[in-house]
């Protein structure tokens, strides 16, 4: 089998990714940069109406297909990091939970809104003071027997829900994370849908929502902050797939525990995070295109002085961008599997044991992974364009503050990272552990068998010894703060550590499992990259566990020297794997950068035609606004 | 001597300091976000003209002491980095300049008027096509013998001048760089004073100006593009002070070469560098200074479940935020070394042989390492303040765009690196290197005698030995082509690591010298600290050699553990160190963000009080803009 690279990497569903890449071939997809805030939030707006105009998605998929949904979170990554992250909390966070938790007739109407946008929601669980500890939260949801509502309440300031996408400009809905409470008896957090807005936008009484203001990147998304003055909500109103309460007021559960219970409502957070890493992912894949190309194309000293040596012959630049395709290819692969496995477990009701956390664990390193890498890689891509990397218009700036929203959305990376080594620790035997500290007291045991020639050997077990040091040094550990102590205080290196080695394993296997499918040469050179480097990373923990030799590290940058120069001479087949449209490759360095520079265009360094949404919003009705948020803009300046 | 670290991190001019401070406690150095590009290049401007109004700072001081303008940058540098980059290039790469190679009668007035920016100047090196190769730029002057005049010609898209920082609004002068040619002979690369504006601002025929539109940051900088069409100007405004033409067009230098002149006409870019990396240091300071603050103040889960333990308790933090704390410290103090050095020369005018040398290399390798590490500081101290670190108002985004800017201006770091690489081979011989390299063959020689105790003494080997391998293996290559290839191509990781272990040499030796002066505990704990994350930055290395041993890795990890919980008690200290004052902590999170966040306050995740920005721009007088770039912006749009 030999599939070619674009469809290895579209994975799923090609046909729709088709139709939904056409649908963004319109000019109002074209990037705008001299916006205010309002504006901003309206195109990303008008942009999702759009694109769930077309009818390419659903929230529905979750039963049928997710990785459809996941697929559309991809294809809007390419665009515009506002409309996606407007688009992912509304089909993931809110749609997603309302289907999963909430999928009674009375909510029948409100889910077949959602992909209309009919009926907009966000989803308000972190509070200010609680973003790391949501289950301490305190918004309470009080039931008042009398008249059979529950009593939604913000009662301090680190209580109000903080970052709510969706929330200043759009959303009628919430779903509201909160204490339930009965007669003074607190049951644990719970979902409660609640109306914030009107039909017409207006805000509903005993909602307060202020505006987030300007952050560092995704400035079209309207993340505001939400309280809740005794809002009233009818009983059904809970969101009661695993938790219910009666007309007595008798709370009944299938989930033991508060912890267990807030887990379980919290579960889109899951999906979420294989819906960032895509956004991200994209995003990724179009900042390196962009490098790559311009390093193509742009010229620079040669050996006679004259500028006539593309930057990409220079092993400065080589160096800099080729691994960093090959880590794009590598996590987008592992990202896939991610995917698919989730799909596959959305079918089968039963799938709680075993295969369910390894998806957890999948889900939660997947993330973290990607998100840190397109932060890099659109660094140092940024850095190896220069000036050109500076401009707006060429992207890099939003794909380096949309790597950071995803560093901390939908859980902080490294406290993912936390979760993964405690479900690491949780799923490993004594006997595994013994096994592996047995063996790396006995010098060049195993470790004789293994070189360079087996990168994925010594990831592994690089994994295995990691996991097995930690399990030790927590088994010796009794007693809750002891425990705490160790975990938080003296190993949280190790336990990072822990974590990433899994997540690398994880990557590098399942690229070895597809090379083996692929026997593809030019696939298996960007599979040995991937590998070379991610060994000469954690390069002096293989030196001082003395599984690699002096000698070997000579034989591994010159590994990684090789390959980046074979890679270098197949940049245009890999790249085309990106799959990225014509009519998505915005940025001047990755097109005839020199004619975008010609004196007669005044482009101010970007992209600014005839855009429809400047034509378009002279003439959109007015619509309602709280009073409080009416802030007077300042007027035009004339200079 | 035990100085107080604020004394000692503060480094001369301290009084100046203090009155600089002070210019700045006035509102309207306090942030806005709401802007459009227009305004925020009026607003950096309007800072910029306060702050001179004072008249703290002269280009003259280059002549007695240029640390008072490094000073001003530093102090500016806290505040906006749209203002410190107009005033870098009004002050010293257009004063700077102008001072060094025309300060002859003519140009007095001129001279005069930079610090009232009576006379606003602009610095046209850049072109787009040699940004990397400035020396083979196209722009030309050409002498006119029969009206004694030159022109000045942009012959192509890729002539244009780029990026050219005050020429969109407020330039009225600008150095241009070109090729300079009497009856067609060329003469290389000279700088030529030309107007660009009559004092109304209108534009000057011949000379067409375009905006470069939105960057990535800094967008109160008016970033130009610039075009000369055949503009003529008296031949008296070529910056004659090493080259002259006289009027009957014969053509004299003191300086043999082309490239020779031109490094020389470029010398402004040296102090350019301290200019630079003294701006990034004092945003990278504050960007550490708020994210500690918060790690503080900000409470997470704990060992009984409850959010009460400061986040600067767990190691996640510590180990995230000091070991960047004890770099800051170490790059400040280095950052401060070749300040001194920098004034010390400049009094001596025969200073051409080593000391100048040392303070090429010195220039030229604290830059790249100070703007990457304000990079790297701030996306990590973002990072670690999650959400909070997300909002504009936090100024982690202002930091590490900052950063980027200083990472490719003034010469892109990497090939900064280059020189200093090239540099280091010019001084070194081949007994040294001989030297060196059989040491390293025996054994254990040398190598007997280091232990992480001698941290210095392990910093400084590497990069001996670095030195001699990259000097071994150019050695080796004959003829133009090879060596460029060798240079270029195949040994282009060894260049940047001889760089960099430079550097790092030349920091920690500073810190070092400075702890034997001060015998403070604590500041020797800082060094400490640094000395060691500098050898576990490089640890495969120091493996591979054979230097250190797996069990000394342990002791590594361990001594960073050690000193990283000791700083943590002593974290007040540190941060006055920086000696940010009160007026210019402009971010929440280092303040009382809980009461920041209450309800009644609709602070839009900002701060937007009544800014007199906002109050005074409604009764300026207008200004006359060229036609071409009066574009139209979007009317306010009412949601």
């Amino acid at each position: 089998m030999n599939t070619p690279l674009s469809h290895l990497l579209a994975n799923d569903n090609h046909d729709l990714r088709e139709k939904m890449k056409k649908v963004l071939d319109n000019p109002l997809f074209t990037p705008l940069y001299h916006l205010s805030l309002e504006e901003e939030r309206e195109l990303a707006y008008q942009r999702l109406q759009l694109f769930f105009s077309e009818g390419l998605v659903s929230v529905f998929d979750f039963q049928k297909d997710p990785r459809r949904i996941f697929a559309a979170h991809e294809i809007l990554g390419l665009c515009d990091g506002s409309m996606s992250t407007k688009f992912t909390v509304q089909m993931n966070l809110f749609g997603g939970t309302l289907l999963k938790f909430g999928n009674k007739p009375a909510f029948q109407p409100i889910l077949e809104g959602i992909d209309s946008l009919k009926d907009v929601g966000c989803f308000a669980l972190t509070e200010l003071g609680y973003g790391n500890n949501a289950v301490e939260m305190e918004t309470t949801a009080t039931l008042d027997r009398e008249t059979d509502e529950f009593i939604i309440n913000s009662p301090s300031t680190l209580a109000q829900k903080y970052w709510i996408t969706n929330g200043y400009c759009h959303a009628h809905w919430s779903i509201v994370f909160a204490q339930l409470i009965i007669k003074e008896e607190h049951f644990g957090v719970h979902g409660f849908l609640v109306p914030i807005r009107n039909k017409d936008l207006s805000v509903k009484p005993g909602v307060e929502i202020q505006d987030m203001g300007y952050k560092i990147g995704v400035n079209g998304v309207d993340n505001a902050r939400l309280w809740f003055n005794d809002v009233r909500i009818p009983r059904e109103n809970l969101l009661d797939a695993f938790s219910q309460v009666d007309e007595k007021g008798t709370f009944t559960s299938s989930i033991k525990g508060k912890r267990g219970r807030f887990i379980k409502m919290a579960d889109q957070l899951l999906s979420g995070r294989i819906c960032i890493a895509s956004m991200t992912m994209a995003a990724c894949k179009s900042s390196l295109y962009n490098a790559i190309r311009y390093a193509q194309s742009r010229l620079g000293v040669n050996s006679d002085g004259k500028s006539s040596a593309p930057l990409i012959d220079y092993q400065l630049q080589q160096k800099a961008l080729l691994p960093l395709l090959a880590e794009t290819y590598a996590l987008s692969l592992g990202l896939n599997k991610v995917k698919n496995n989730y799909a596959q477990l959305q079918g089968e009701e039963n799938a709680e044991k075993e295969t369910n956390k390894e998806l957890i664990k999948m889900c939660c390193v997947i993330k973290p992974m990607v998100t840190w890498h397109g932060e890099n890689a659109a660094t140092i891509g940024r850095e190896r364009c220069g000036g050109q990397g500076y401009l707006a218009c060429n992207r890099f700036g939003e794909t380096i503050s949309g790597a950071h929203a995803g560093i901390t959305a939908e859980g902080d990376n490294s406290v993912l990272m936390q979760k993964v080594a405690k479900e690491l620790l949780g799923s490993t035997t004594m006997t595994e552990v013994l096994k592996e500290t047995t063996l790396s007291f006995i010098p060049g045991s195993l470790t004789r068998l293994l070189t360079l020639s087996k990168p994925l050997a010594l990831v592994q077990l690089r994994e295995k010894r990691l996991l097995a040091k930690l399990a030790l040094k927590m088994q010796k550990v009794k007693g809750k703060e002891a425990i705490f102590n160790k975990w938080m205080v003296e190993e949280s290196d190790l336990v990072q550590e822990v974590a990433l080695s899994y997540g690398e394993s994880f990557v590098l296997q399942n690229f070895h499992n597809i090379c083996k499918e692929q026997n593809n040469p030019l696939l298996n050179d960007v599979c040995a990259l991937y590998g070379a480097i991610t060994i000469k990373k954690h390069l002096s923990w293989y030196l001082q566990e003395g599984i690699l030799k002096a000698s070997s590290c000579r034989s591994l940058d010159s590994k990684i020297n090789v390959t980046c120069k074979k890679l270098n001479e197949r940049l245009e087949e890999l790249l085309d794997g990106f799959d990225i449209p014509q009519h998505l490759l915005f940025a001047p360095i990755a097109k005839d950068w020199q004619s975008y520079n010609d004196q007669d265009k005044d482009n101010q360094g970007e992209i600014n035609p005839k855009h429809p949404f400047l034509a378009k919003k002279q003439t959109r009705p007015k619509r309602k606004v709280q009073a409080k948020t009416a802030k007077k803009r300042p007027a035009d300046l004339t200079l």
